[in-house]
């Protein structure tokens, strides 16, 4: 931040208000040594980025637990709680392609999965903590965002929630 | 209609359209008193419109049954009818969020998902329902969409159907 | 290739790749004489184009085989070969929307749904395939993606694999 004082003089807001909610950015997703990903965690295009489907992630970019199907091996406010942090790896996620979450002009869509016990009925409360964490740190016009939230019978990983999105960039 | 006639001098005849079958738009969904909702039912940004998940509707707004699993709790007849529903309270918002649906330019994609038995195999059938009702309403230039339709074992609500799209705005 | 010498100087260098590799490009999907789908396989508007949710299809158009749920009646390696058929079905329907594959710009973002067994937990890894594909025939800057990779209860004729995608093309 000091190293260009002129090109972009304020440090971003977006990630002041994660630091001081002691919130974090977990690091790049961390995969089996084995396993080659053949696809990219954001998509850049113009001014539209696209974000793959994220799980809950550690800090050291692990996958975060529990793992299993809410409504069984996951509680409903367990299930919450890794909603905010796949949000957060998507948010890591766009701080590593972007430079600056401020580059943000729009949240437009969120898609995402809950891995759901037959019949749990309750995806929308679960991925509530997503939206409200967007909300939270963009503020209700950058962060107002359609939304789908389904239950799924396998994710990868057996994470209980998987959070994809789209985003518009300022020009 | 009379309000503002040197404005919009014809009324939508997409309205027209859906009245003449005898369909309705409902009112906004109604939600818990408890219950806040972190998103967008449409996110507009430039000439796109986002469409959040819908399940169908009752004209107040409130949620319309029958709810369950297509296969099991729910017929596959019942449940091509909650796919039109679903449908119009799509509309219904779009309507809301437009003004006039006739700004609608193209139709760009239809996502759905049918709370499904194991092994339904006909999602495609009852999804069907909502899309030729889009082209009945649009015609087959701006009515024509690409389309995913698959079986998920958990919806808010225990919705048969949801739906959710992406509609090109007139510039 | 003869008839616009002028016009289109070199075949497109994708289908070169598909046949080098063995692979052909599906003839269109093959549906019940009975049945009328209400969508398009894809919907071009502007520089993007929407590819509805595609199964696994033998050369003459038909679904191909086997059906069913990954982890139980398909196999790992049956539903990679499977990821890898529907993909080229996505890269049957932009060949006739498009007429020259060499149009597209940029992969954006691909949807997967894998029928899965529940608790299934290697989605990543079968669609994998169809990924992989893309990268090969396209290259990593055209073939950059974003992906989802659910899984999911029920698909359209029970195909293991299904994928949608949007792709942007040069202007």
């Amino acid at each position: 931040m000091t190293a260009q004082p002129l090109r972009r003089p304020e440090p971003s807001a977006i990630e002041d208000r994660i630091a001081a909610r002691g919130l974090y950015l977990p690091a790049p997703v961390r995969v089996p040594a084995e396993t080659v990903l053949p696809f990219a965690w954001a998509r850049r295009h113009r001014d539209r980025v696209y974000v793959s489907g994220h799980g809950p992630q550690a800090p050291d970019g692990n996958a975060a637990g529990p793992f299993g199907r809410v409504g069984i091996e996951v509680s409903p406010d367990e299930a919450r709680h890794a909603a905010r942090l796949a949000m957060l790896a998507v948010l890591g996620t766009l701080k590593r392609e972007l430079g600056d979450l401020g580059r943000i002009a729009a949240w437009l869509r969120i898609e995402s999965f809950v891995l759901s016990a037959p019949g749990f009925d309750r995806t929308t409360g679960i991925v509530g903590a997503a939206s409200e964490l967007v909300l939270d740190l963009f503020g209700p016009d950058i962060g107002r965002h359609a939304r789908t939230a389904i239950g799924v019978v396998a994710t990868p990983l057996n994470s209980p929630v998987v959070i994809a999105a789209e985003v518009a960039l300022h020009a």
